[in-house]
């Protein structure tokens, strides 16, 4: 099942700012990847010391430190130091359970949002907390675990004519948010796919476990719009921002950003209410599958119980029953039974029942 | 069925501005019709090369050039080199899975929204978006395949007389923003149809495909509506905006669009909440037909099973039961059962069962 | 049924301005009646001819134009020309489908509304389109048909001490508003009437056919507040307009009708909770009938069933049943019958079934 | 029932500003109470005719006027004209069916709200309207009927310790809306009360009564909801209009006013929510025990229909029966049938019918 | 049950600002504890006397005053007395009924907020009001009983190293808020815990009681709700307020809290959303098993009914019935009873009933 809520309570009452990683499973030992570029050339670096980095820091270059694994907060602690990251803002980058934010400061911008995939094994949403730095030269992004979805915005960063290569760094910061939020579309596609199968199966064979899948899809529907929703506030930040780190030509590309997220949710919300539609169809046809059952016991009870009694009455074994005697008795009781029969048959059937 | 998300999967990762067509069927092969004029004269023409187009962009009349289908990318760009057109607008244009929003540029102002058109034949919505560029002179409309609702609109301005004709650019985009808006009144007309023919049937006959009928009623207004919602801040943006593209005296035509825009989501609204209405009674319709079944069973059952075991009593065949000896036991129990079944018929009718 | 859109789709693709008249009903030939008044005389007039208005306009008296019926367009278009009037103006006054709303221009002010009436033979509201026109000394209103909430009205004028009679002609488009907000009232007093008599039937005797009446009644309240919520903003806009049209001390006069609107609104809400509440208890009601028939059905036969079966097992023509010859067979059969009856009653006693 | 709307409608088409007293019963006779005071000293005075108050206008102590009674519309008038009162604000006095409102004049605050009490008797909520208005040194207040929950506030007055004793004109304005408001807690806690009790009802003993009581609380809590509402607006408009008649340090009173109406608010809906949520669990709970019910039946039924009917067959009168000449076939049989009955009992036990 | 609202009947009247302590028990008598701090040293004190606690309100220590206990009304009006709080002040910390708010004074900043702790044994959430009032060097805090959970608080307090030791008064201040906001999530993840619980049994045993506890859950959330929303107002105000009483750099401290509320706010709305979803699928499943139980039972009758009439035909006492006597009518009845079972079995199956 998707978790509304990682476990926080460790934390409570803990000095604010205190370093501790609150994240669900055991992170991998940290991991730091690192690719320096500018038109000309490009270098990558993979390693575990943060010294490593501070060279890449000096330069003109745009670089990009991907810190993969969260579990060893000295390090964390350390690139505080180098880079001057207020000691809450490291707190956020370890409490992997943020709310969706971003803060400006003097020196850099900080964002936390969700990178969510969609687990086909195990059937449900995957969320992952990024949290990202834009400094003056450089972007450092936090993951839990290495993620694939970066993989094409890499190429592109070696491709020497791609657009990204070839500008500055706040544009590079785009471009990881435009990945992560386009991995939302995929997200949401996955989702409308399975509504639609449902549709089908929903008025031709209703069975009882649609009822749980709808409540699963409506769990993770909640799910994506917990991580959409604060989306649209921070991008407006941005825009609203006049920071000195985005240049003012990159402006019109969050611009776009933000059209994507207002789509998202438009879609969202959609779903919603198409979920919502699903379920008072799913239920309405299982009350009239009941109703029809209900009418075949009541047209066949109606029927015969009548006839029943009426031969039960001539199973009696009194002494004086002169009918039993008649030699059309038996034929006659039978031409009776027949006409109640096809009596209330005209009966049902003026009422529609059938 | 309407769908709501058309496939952009095939986009992501791939860098911002890349030009790729993602709409849903083939296009045909793109053609550019081109209606130039003045007051005094009119020049049309059909090409497939940008450069014939490039004429009427410097002369000083009013022109519109109709790029319809957008499958030769190649051409998009070329037009987009010439006219100076941003390449995330070019990307916003071939991706025809836009929510209608509005850029205003200093040498542009790019819109996309959505044509609705009710497919008679498989009883759908079909959606086709629809992007305009207003620039000096000139505006740019991008369509997936020619649409005849722009036919009108194009007799108007072969009328000399005509108010478009005698009016600067700025009345053309208003005159198309109109023809496209005033489009889905026929739709919500088309649909009020429909609602009021089920509003009929429902009480008369429910029939238990009317189920199916609502929900897909449902989807319909959903889908009518996200294409609508975003209208409203689109125009209000154009008002707003000050730009030098809109003249003062063409601002008070968009004030009249932007009532025509509330209009529409007023009348949306309203659907949606007699929809839902309808729901409502079409359950309870069932509900009270159910009822009335089970009433019928009801009574027929619970005065007869008692008379049946009656009946079952007196024929049994212990030796030692002296009243089947009786001489009057037989129409003595008979009577017996009759006052049985009055007395039940009265409790019924106290109770108002039927 | 009250419509919810009349038709308009004839419109569509025509020029913005063109004047077509697009009400339902053939409207009866434009008459003119003219009132025109100070404090020491009163001029009325009916005529049909334009040109016999020219003389109030340029008086200095207050004027009321009424133009009654809107199929001679040629009159309001000469009657445009005369008073300046921009013709998509013209066009909204032809087309009787508008959202109430509000315009306000440097030589007049034009607003549209719906006088909605309760046509008690057909059981349903009437609306009716109301433009209104107010310039420097002259209120110009135009109606499909005439009117008669205006009777009580056009006596104050005639009674020389009346308020409204000795004020300018900004006093007089307050009236005009005034009379018919007022009449809002009297509809929902009407609609409040037919609620409670309801509430007695809902739970007395709840007949099928309520439901009917309150899916009717949801129809009218979403009719009603269709038209009256325009209102609040369009009053607020004449508030803040700062128009020179309206004077200071009206100015608190237009204050009150705004809270009569938010009253109206207020009350319009409260009813449709009012409502579903009604179908909530109505359903209720139902399901709770329901459930006493299939107790009373569920009582008698769990009773009956098992007694039947062994009046059957006595009934079965085995030679080799002992109990049959026991002298008291038959009655101690009857008393265990006895016996499982009264048990079954103590059980459904102790269940509080009845 | 708490109606939502008295009779107006005998006031339409009026002239704005005729004084007509529309309230419900027959007030009584028009009664006016004076309080005059300062530190110092306190004077009463009980009178009938207007110019007895006059004195009292002019002196420099506080005086609170209570004008009991609203059928002398004469009275009012007068005291309009000695008091400058416009003459649409005695109408709405006259009219007490106001939507709670403020108006801020250079001469004088004009207030109206409701005064709620709980009818015990008849079990509904009474209310009445009280209209205020805060001269320089004056406050007069209009009720219907004279109401017992100032008394109180009257004993304050004549404490010569008391703050309110000790303090200007505007802290009685604030101490009586104080009052008023304050009282619509008691109403609240008497709703609590009532929701608790049907909270512990609902689940033991579910009688279809309860329904009636839930839709007769949700009419009570909307009625209340009008009443509350519009004052959130009201003493925010206070606050925000700087007027010279409220002082400085009596400021901090409204917003403490300001406090307790939104806390009032957050009640309403919480127990509109917990209302619902009640209606939610009633329905359920009648429906777990229908279920139940059925259940009952159809295991009777399902366990003796098919003994009865093998029962039948050896009751038939076929000559060529060789089971019925069996020696053990009747015994062979009881044990076939006791069988069946076994197996079913296990099948709904394995099922958890039971 | 979790009370929406405790009694504040007996206040209504009074005189704004009479000092009445309003909780629900029995307060323990009133004691204060004191912890006076700066970098270098520590005091404790624990008294029941203001006047010892004065030394610390004007020595440059930060120092926090905690009043646990409100029955000592005199004790409160001295400390009012002593560090010029303002009466209305003092009535909001004894009335233990207030909605979470903030005032800002020159000389101190009030505000009131509630403490929720879950007591397991009652299953019920136990809500607790603290008062804070931020001085120029001084926090007071107000509890009608001592809170654990300010325990690791106070131990940060007296680590030599901590950023709150080496902080001012405004640190503490926010520490404080930060200590009673994080609590709220570890009730939110109790709550989550319970929800996941019921999510499984739902499905697996739908038993009637799960109702109940989910009306329960409704009632909790509900209650949570209405302690969080005024917190996020309450935070903005801090931020807004550019008051002197926080220094610059302890904001950033602030938007941080702000975040927290925001995040627990989205998880309560996603509980609800989520919680309405379980009690649909609840009532579905019931629905479902219902259904289940209606087919049985319809099989079962609809097979056997028309059997057992068939043998109540040859059960009875004709005399003259031919069947009767031929060789083969047993059999051959037999076979066609077995024939129509056999159809109907077909049937069901056919309609997939089984």
């Amino acid at each position: 099942m998707t978790k509304v809520l990682k476990k926080v309570s460790e934390k409570k009452g803990m000095s604010p700012g205190s370093l501790v990683y609150v994240g669900e499973e055991d992170p991998k030992d940290t991991k730091i990847s690192i690719i320096d570029y500018n038109k000309d050339e490009l270098n990558e670096k993979i390693t575990n010391k943060i010294k490593d980095c501070l060279i890449f820091k000096n330069n003109k270059n745009v670089s990009w430190l991907q810190i993969n694994g969260l579990k060893n907060t000295e390090l964390i602690k350390e690139l505080g130091k180098y880079y001057d990251i207020h000691h809450l803002i490291l707190e956020d980058i370890l409490n992997t359970n943020q709310r969706p934010k971003i803060e400006i400061f003097d020196n850099y911008i900080f964002t936390v949002l969700n990178i969510l995939n969609f687990d086909k094994e195990n059937n449900k949403i995957i969320s992952e907390q990024i949290s990202l730095i834009l400094g003056k030269n450089f972007v450092i992004s936090f993951l839990e675990n290495e993620n694939s979805i970066f993989d094409l915005l890499k190429t592109r960063i070696k491709n020497k004519k791609s657009i990204l290569r070839n500008s500055e760094v706040d544009f590079l910061f785009y471009a990881i948010l435009d990945t992560i939020i386009d991995n939302y579309f995929v997200l949401l596609e996955n989702f409308n796919d399975k509504l639609e199968e449902f549709d089908e199966q929903l008025i031709s064979e209703p069975k009882s476990d649609i009822l749980k899948k709808i409540y699963n899809l409506k769990r993770e529907i909640l799910f994506l719009r917990k991580s959409v929703w604060p989306l649209r506030e921070l991008i407006l930040k941005i825009e609203k921002s006049n920071t000195s780190f985005i240049r003012k030509k990159t402006y019109f590309y969050f611009r776009d950003l933000y059209d994507h997220v207002i789509h998202i949710i438009d879609i969202i919300e959609i779903n919603r209410d198409l979920l919502s539609g699903m379920l008072d169809l799913y239920l309405s046809t299982i009350n009239n599958k009941m109703n029809e059952v209900m009418k075949v016991l009541t047209i066949i009870a109606t029927i015969f119980i009548p006839l029943t009694f009426i031969a039960g009455v001539y199973g009696m074994n009194f002494e004086n029953m002169p009918e039993l005697t008649w030699g059309f008795g038996y034929y006659g009781i039978m031409l009776f039974m027949f006409l109640i029969a096809s009596f209330m048959l005209y009966f049902f059937k003026r009422k529609k029942w059938f």
